[in-house]
Formats: structure tokens, C-alpha cells, sequence
């Protein structure tokens, strides 16, 4: 395992990066499952974006120099739902998609004001016990009917809202 | 939900479905997973195949009419693990790979005596506790490199030994 | 090869299959791409569904004993947009969805009055020249803003609308 | 779009870049298929790689500032297999792996000595003439089964061997 700690960068540092190359990320949804791994429920963080809006989110952040992708999921899925969430890693490296963020909004439609960033994203299993902690101000739970209604969905920004709904058709339950 | 019950084939009945329709199979390879999701072992049934052999083999079964597929794997993995085997059924129904099982052992590679089975094949990590049970003669755990060794790919027939090396390629894990 | 010919059923004895087995089918959804391979358009086909109404479907049929799955996209291609239509078949048999029909509209929201159907889902770039044939009154290509438009969704039955989300979601586009 | 030209960076730069983040890649596996999408050739470059080494190789390349994963699959493409190659760029943006290359060859068995590199791995059917360009000294096509022959495994470093077997079980082809 490379030294990930000695490489990470500065604030300073990693905002010159980011303004010269894509930034690695992962994107996780958190799901609830029964015994037949059908999705009973959708985890949304609600989060200060990068935008400076307050919306509801998915586990979402980047992989270190030196990280494995699954060592950085578990690492973001941690620290934003708390070391008792017992997350279903994936098995595979293959993402459901791949979620390209950039600067200007109307490239993708998923927008980071920060950077370019290009997120392998994951649908996760959570099987312990969740406390947002951290960046994350709260933690619901809500059905896969709630989560892509226009309450949710228009508390969703960046993209967020058609990221869950893709995570949802991913798994045969879109609307 | 469907009377599944009531649908299903006596011998007869389905011998002559078999002679005339592809079967709807599902395949599942048991897999112990680490906290970072990594498979650090693969379930290796013992079984007596269609073909007559005794086979190292993994979780297999037909899907029944009236039945969701993972209804369908739930019950083949505790037919065949035992009830407390606790599986990881995937989210998604997007299978890894799909295999189809010709009597013509020369298609495609993989064969079955019986029948056209075309089934969706899942890695499905396991939590619980495994006790063979039915048709299965033994259970075994192997870690990815001995399950890919030619003692154990040896002990594989009617290409239950690609399945198991496409599993572990799909996880990365090829060697 | 299996002679797939001899292999056919009579409408009696299919009919009474479909009564008791699940039966293997194909969804194709026929697109037109761009050289980065972005989908521009999506065909929509207008079919009599088994239902009786007559909608905007997309390309679907059964995979017979003896054929390859491959060789049934194919076959279901050139039977509903013409010999010409230079389809580029995916090069993996893993599937973007599975999708399960059920006589019972509520199971999934797939609905098939006729039987039980699983059926793998491909998403298929088409290169030619298209003529509607035998069971499809017509074809008609548009956007996917336009497919997943209330006006084209309302216009297809059976779960034919989820599918085209589905299909959209997986290539990015869902709205 | 983003002007990605002006968003380059100077050699200095990239290797400072390289010893702090890990940068976004593409592998594509050009192959050749048959009516029914099945994998008849796959293609291997002879490149100078990273290492020192002359090897057989995918195509592979970084995801520029600006950029779309799918624009930067078409140029790298392009630059090694020329501009009348016309590939099928794929219509969906999951990879069918994500391979991750470390300086550290014992972490994944994915070797590259400059950088960590998280690379999307597509496998893409080439309709048109090549001619190797640039880096590639030279282009082959060999069938499945040669390219997993040691012949040609013994050629691959850095983990080439074992990317093209994944993307052959990918699609259904591993021996």
C-alpha cells in the first residue's frame, strides 16, 4: 500500500489541480435492502454543496493518491454515515455509471462549480446503524417512490436528482 | 404474487418443455467478501451434474413460472447453503454475464445434457453460515487463486470452471 | 448449430408452455448515435401489443431452442426494421436490464396477458437503412427528450415507457 | 465545452500532478466482430510503454481537462489507429471494468510507473481501416484464442495480459 497520507495535497495544491485535470471521484448511494436485495429505501444526506446551496445528496468524494476506488468508498461512506453503517461494498470495480461533472452545467447537466470531476458511481447496501457525522447535516430514509417524487427531487441539486433516478432504474425500479 | 405452486412441471411435463423451449436458469457464485468488498474466498459446491460427473460446481437452479428471478436465487442458495446462509441478493437484475447452456457441448462451451438454459449468472457474497444441503454433496471454500488452480478447475465440468474464472474476472481478480 | 427449425412449437403446444414455464425473450431498444457513440434518436416502433392496443414499442421477441441469444436479437432486428438495417449487435452478452413480464400487471409493472417473460434488454445502434416489416406498422425516430415526452410515454403500454427511461438512464440521458 | 487546449498542462506540471492525484484514464480494446456482434479479432499495438518495455498493448489514454470520457476514447482511437478507423464508441458510460494502475506493481498487478491511473476500460468494435500511428510502432489482429495464447500473454506487461482476458470474458470468450 503506497503512503496515501504524504500525498495528499494542500489546499492550495489540490485547488491548481483542479483546475488543471479531472478529479478522480466516487459516487455511493446508500440503500436499504430486504432479504431479496430489493431496495426498500434510498439514504439522502442533506449537505452543503460545493454551489453553496443546502441539498439533499448522495455519499459522494475523492479518491486519494494511492487509494483503492473500494477503500474510498468505504472511507466517504464512513465518514458521512458513521463507522456502524456495515456498507455491502460492491464486488466488482464496475460502476452502474459513470457521472461526469464539470464546471459548466450544460455539458453533462452535472454541475461541480469546483471542478472537473469523473465519479464511478455505486449503488451500496447499508446494513448497520447510520450518524451522519462530518459534512453531512442529516440522514432520511425514504422509499424509492418518495425519493423520485418532486418533493425530494427538487431538494436536489447538481444532479443529484437524476443521479438517484438512475440509481433507481439501475435497479429495475424507476417510476 | 403469482401461485407459483400450482404452476409447476411434473417430469414428464417438463422433459418435453426442455426438448422444445429455452429454460430460464439463474447461476450463483458464493463469494466471501472483506469489509472493502473484496472476494477473499469462492464457494465451490459438490455436486452430481446432469451430464453424471461429480462436479465442483456452483449455485444453480431454474427460475419458476410466476417467480421473480430474485426470489429465484434466494431459493437456490439456502436449497443449497442452508437457511442461514444470509446472501448478498444483488440490487440490480443486470447480471454479470449470461450464460447458455447447450446440450451441444460445442456452441458456446457450456453444457447441459438436458436442455437450452439461458441464465443470468450473479456473484452473491454470503454472510451467514453455510450447511449443504439437497443435491449438494459438500461445500468448500477457496481462496480466488486455488479456485482458478488446476487441482480445482480440473474438478469442474460443463464449463463450471470459466464461469467461476469469469466471476473473479468481473471482480478484478482474474490472475 | 441446433436445428432451431424442428425445434418450433405449434401455437397449441407454445400456448401451453407459456402457461407453465417462464419463456427467454429479447428487448432490443434500436438507437441512432453520433460518432462518440452519444444516442441522438431512438427508434420507437408501433405495434399491436399482446394486449390488444396498439403501441409504441420497442424491438422484442422470443429466443427459440437452439439459437443463440445473439442470433435472436438479430433475428427480431431485421424482422421489425428490414434486412438493411446493419444493427451493431453488443460484443457482451451482459444485458443493461432484465426484464420481467408478468400476466399479473402489478409484480413488476411489466405486463405480457400472455405469460411470464424474462427478457435480457440491450440497447442496439442501428447503421442502415430501416423498413418497418410484418408485425411493425411503423417506425418513427426521435430525440430522447422527445422519447421520454409525455405525448411519446403515454403512447406506450405494458411498461414499454419504463424501458425506454431505463435504456435512456443507462446511456446518461435520462432527463 | 471547455476549451480543453488551454487547460493542458506543461510536462512539469503533469508530473508534479502525478505524484499528487490519481488521473483519469481510458483502455479500449479495439476488436472485430461479426454480423451477430460476436468478437472474432482482437487488436494489440506494439507500444513503448511506461516501464521501458516494448510491448503488446490496448489503446489507452488520459482524459483531458474539459473533456467527455467519450471524446477522449474517440482521440486516443484515432491517434493509434488512425482517423479511418471509425470505431463504435459505446453508447453507455459503464466501463465493463475500471482498472486501476499503481506505481507499486504488487497493490492490483495493474503496473504503471509514473502514476496511479483509474482507467475506464471499454471494449470497442472497429468498423473502418487502421493504420498505427504515432506512439504504436505496430497493429495485429488476432483471435480470441491467440491473444490469450503465452505467445502473445508473454508479450503484454504491466498487466496488458490480463486486461484483454477480462475484456474477452467479458464478452463470454475467455477460454
Amino acid at each position: 500500500m503506497l503512503d496515501t497520507q504524504s500525498a495528499w495535497l494542500d489546499e492550495t495544491d489540490l485547488q491548481s489541480a483542479r483546475d488543471r485535470l479531472p478529479i478522480v471521484y466516487v459516487d455511493a448511494v446508500p440503500v436499504r435492502v430486504d432479504a431479496q436485495g430489493q431496495v426498500t429505501e434510498v439514504g439522502l444526506l442533506l449537505r452543503s454543496l460545493p454551489d453553496g446551496s443546502i441539498s439533499r445528496a448522495v455519499v459522494s468524494g475523492r479518491v486519494l493518491y494511492g487509494e483503492r476506488v473500494r477503500d474510498a468508498l468505504l472511507r466517504h461512506l464512513e465518514k458521512d454515515l458513521g463507522s456502524m453503517a456495515l456498507p455491502s461494498i460492491p464486488t466488482s470495480p464496475q460502476p452502474f455509471t459513470v457521472v461526469e461533472y464539470f464546471p459548466d452545467p450544460t455539458i453533462t447537466g452535472f454541475h461541480d462549480p469546483r471542478q472537473h470531476a469523473v465519479s464511478l458511481a455505486f449503488i451500496v447496501p447499508i446494513n448497520g446503524d447510520c450518524a451522519p457525522s462530518q459534512s453531512a447535516l442529516d440522514l432520511i430514509w425514504v422509499t424509492p417512490t418518495e425519493a423520485v417524487s418532486l418533493a425530494f427531487q427538487s431538494q436536489m441539486s447538481g444532479g443529484q436528482d437524476r443521479l438517484v433516478r438512475m440509481a433507481l432504474a439501475h435497479c429495475g425500479l424507476l417510476a
